[in-house]
């Protein structure tokens, strides 16, 4: 590996991280936490000057390949959560380090699982950060970058962005990355600002509209209040609906609207099969959950909630969903597999690869039938490159493997399986609230550090699509040359 | 599709059924329990009367290429559990013919899960029958009837016993087809009867100790008590884990045994890998178990005995093991995915196929770090083929895709998820029993009929490695040409 290099953009992640840490310092100092904005201003000096110490030496070598890309970004995640928790740490609300690195790692990486029992003891200033984190972690703070500066690398930071935007075959959207990065982000910063309008116009203050937001858009889920948006308005909810729904769906789609392709945006099959699944689900958990609540409307708003909220892999809630029939929960829990589009800010397997690998065992039962025939497998009109499949293939393994690992991991904490299962789907999807004692109205401090560890490791892992984590963990990525 | 081979081969399969069910009417007249044996002897007759019908007329073209080897196999299977359910309905013992037909098909896929709340309240000949289906179904009935007869289809009945064997690679172990059945049933014959020899000399009366050989080498797991073999000396309990732990080896290590090529019997990977996972997760279970037993050795002989049922695919239980700490419980829920080695009389994935899996994500991670790697994945030193990767890789797939969308079916009789996903994993790997509701001292009866029938499929779909099943489900098989 070139480490130079690793080192060099490691730097420049640092630099921009101080950046943001200026923000939740303002926070406070607006509500009066003075107290609270002095860790932020500390956490963020530490970290102005260690990225120019990484920085000062240019690498002499500026190629970014695969596995400086992936090793990059893992690290730089690794490195920029690890600093995004010293001001919980140093304000003493998260007095363990541990668990102010589990809550930003979740931050980062839009989980929104929390070992904080009660959320409301916060200063607005950690709130703030909570939030804030889900939007950097939302489209990438590499993606950031790149969007803002020309980074060392040319062509070959393609690579970081590999690792860091979600899908199987993660495309630029226009020749050159640098402007693929700023249109991701114009549209990323577009449904923010309006989000943030819409939430303010249906009643929420400045304050509750932003940290909303930043956990809508980023898919994120965090909130400021001990019970999610349960006690916000229903039309307030239904708003966090749409935008969740909307932040799942494939950038692509709204490049194409804003290009003014309209039938592109509304022909690619990703997005038609996402929102096919979210009305599917709607209806049938509809029908299932309608003798709980007492109006047909409030039935469908909690079932649209959460369907969106889990697919999206926000996890916000708007009711105890774990005290719903099994059918209901168990349909959840697949969501929570499937997760939302490739090319979006939300986590799980992403739709992409369930219809490839839909469409793949349609063809391996066809070849059955017919051994001498000659198809291909096809994805909006496109035939499909072998490497993607297999790549969507070895994912489907890794991503098992990881899984049930992880399960068997935490099972030393001896909670039920139901918990341990659904602990371990809510964190390596970054989905937030699992069920039974991880469920939306508990939280994950039950665990003892080891557990929360393995969690820590799922909640990189699946933000940055197993990989770039696993690669850290080659011993010949490790090799200089 | 060639309707008429299929239906001729399913005619051979009937007369076969007819034979087989004439053993139990036989233990029934010497129980002097003739009433039950009548139904036993109905239903041969109604076989043999069928199964001439079907193989009056010869088809003309005797060719079995896969669709036909793969749709045969799964109808035959089919139509086999069908009859093979009807004395348990004629005698009244099981009055309703949905379980009746759940606990034959249990029998036939070495399941051993069983509706029965009362095991002992039976006919001696229905608990031979109930055995003795695991006998038959473990190394196959095709197999079987290709070891007896020259079958009609010539060299292309190999398709029969790749439908019917286990593995991710179904081969022959001589040139011909034929031989290779009768070495398969030759090593079985003889587990068997050395198996029956020694739980005689350990104190089992005869009944017993064929009901438990049956269930041993079949890898099934019905047992003739309510508790299981709990109730066994711990003699009797260890011979049965020697000889469940034997049954789940690749058959091909006994043929080299045999063959006296002692070296290469020692060097296949697979059974290295297997012995070992066993090895690791006794020792694993003995340290978290051990203060639930007085002694040490109680502690081991438990923790190896459901290792190897579990492992095996076989379902006996020593001890009731949904009391384990929750580490404990979670092994044994992996062990049921991982299953027993390819070309076993066992269940699962199979441990070849893991193998597989695990060297594909080691070249994947590889080749991101040396991208211009040459490596090819080998398995006991020769290079797997291209088709047998992508075999595996599909299996996964439709193995997790079959497997959740059979825990949401079910989730309908809102049970708990521990119960749902632990029923789906016991049946879809062949095993019996699960955890929770499902668990060792507990049985299948608290369904209702439509995830009885769910749990059949998934039973089926197991046994047979998920495609004969899912090919009669496309359309285009069951056209004729």
């Amino acid at each position: 590996m070139n480490f130079a290099i690793v080192r060099f953009i490691i730097g420049w992640v640092l630099e921009f991280e101080a950046a943001f840490l200026l923000l939740p310092a303002l926070v406070g100092v607006i509500y009066g936490e003075s107290n609270i904005s002095v860790g932020f201003l500390i956490t963020a000096a530490v970290c102005l000057l260690l990225g120019f110490l990484l920085k000062r030496k240019k690498p002499a070598r500026k190629d970014v390949y695969t596995r400086e890309g992936f090793a990059t970004v893992a690290l730089s995640w690794m490195v920029m959560s690890a600093f995004g928790a010293l001001p919980f740490f140093f304000s003493r609300e998260i007095p363990n380090y541990i668990d102010a690195l589990f809550e930003s790692v979740s931050g980062f990486t839009t989980t929104g699982a929390s070992i904080l029992t009660n959320v409301e003891a916060m200063s607005h200033a950690s709130l703030f950060w909570r939030s804030f984190t889900h939007w950097i972690g939302g489209m990438g703070v590499f993606v950031f970058i790149m969007a803002v500066l020309p980074l060392v690398g040319g062509g070959t930071t393609i690579n970081l962005m590999r690792a860091e935007s979600t899908g199987p075959a993660v495309g630029k959207l226009v020749p050159r990355v640098r402007d693929t990065a700023k249109i991701l982000y114009e549209i990323y910063i577009g449904l923010t600002v309006v989000g943030t309008i819409v939430f303010c116009a249906c009643g929420l203050n400045l304050f509750e509209a932003l940290t909303t937001i930043f956990g809508t858009v980023g898919t994120g889920g965090f909130g400021i209040y001990n019970d999610s948006v349960m006690s916000f308005s229903p039309l307030v909810q239904n708003m966090i609906t749409l935008f969740m729904i909307l932040s799942g769906i494939n950038y692509t789609a709204y490049f194409c609207l804003l290009s003014r392709r309209l039938k592109d945006a509304f022909q690619i099959e990703e997005v038609r099969w996402y929102l096919g699944i979210i009305l599917g689900s709607v209806a049938i958990i509809s029908w299932n959950i309608h003798k709980i609540y007492p109006t047909l409307g409030e039935t469908v708003r909690h079932a649209f909630f959460q369907v969106g909220s889990i697919m999206t892999s926000t996890g916000f809630s708007s009711t105890d969903f774990d005290t719903w029939p099994e059918l209901s929960r168990t349909i959840l829990l697949l969501l929570m597999f499937i997760g939302a589009c490739a090319g979006s800010t939300g986590g799980g397997i992403k739709v992409a690869r369930f219809i490839i690998l839909m469409k793949a065992i349609r063809k391996e039962l066809a070849m059955m039938i017919h051994p001498r025939m000659v198809k291909k497998i096809k994805l909006d009109g496109h035939p499909l490159a072998h490497e993607t499949l297999r790549a969507v293939n070895v994912f489907i393994s890794v991503y098992f493997v990881l899984f049930f690992a992880s399960v068997l991991a935490i099972s030393l904490d001896d909670f039920g399986f139901t918990t341990n299962f659904s602990a371990v789907l809510a964190t390596l999807n970054n989905i937030g609230p699992g069920l039974d004692l991880v469920g939306p109205t508990q939280n994950f401090s039950i665990f003892n550090y080891f557990s929360k560890c393995v969690l820590i490791f799922d909640m990189l892992a699946g933000r940055l699509e197993l990989f770039p984590m696993l690669i850290l963990l080659m011993p010949s990525c490790w090799k200089k040359y």
